[in-house]
C-alpha cells in the first residue's frame, strides 16, 4: 500500500489525532509531516487540498480533515 | 486490536470517508454503523463524544471526526 501522509502543526488536537492513526494504520504506512517546521511543505499541502490541520492525505489522494486543530492560513502565520 | 466503530448517516461525504477508513484499517478492523438506519444507536454515539458524521471511534475511545457531513442533530431529524 502507498503510504498516507499526516499534516499536522503541534497543536493539542494534532498530537492526540496522529497517535491514533498512527496505531490504527501503522507507522510504516504514514508519513508525519509537522507543516510548523517544515514550511516548505506547506504549498503541497495546500495542492493536496488540505484546508486545516491535522489531515491524512490518502493513498488515493483524498484528504480526511480529522477534527479540527487550526486552519492552514494560522499555520502559515 | 479491538475494532473501531464508524458512525455515518449515509452522506455522500460520509460514503467517501467510509471507503478511505475501509481502505486504510481494513475492513474487519471497523464497524460501520449508520446512525440514520440504526437510530436505536445515536444515544450510544452521542454518550461516545461523537458531535457530527463521520466520525471514527478509536478502539482507545477516542473520537476523530473526519471531514464534516452532518451534525448528529441533523441525523435525529
Amino acid at each position: 500500500m502507498a503510504k498516507s501522509v499526516f499534516y499536522h502543526a503541534g497543536c493539542p488536537v494534532c498530537v492526540s489525532a496522529e497517535q491514533e492513526i498512527i496505531t490504527l494504520i501503522g507507522k510504516d504506512n504514514v508519513e508525519i509531516v509537522h507543516l510548523g517546521e517544515s514550511k516548505n511543505r506547506i504549498s503541497e499541502a495546500e495542492n493536496k487540498g488540505v484546508k486545516s490541520v491535522p489531515a491524512l492525505l490518502t493513498p488515493t489522494g483524498n484528504v480526511l480533515h480529522i477534527n479540527y486543530g487550526a486552519s492552514l492560513a494560522d499555520v502559515k502565520g
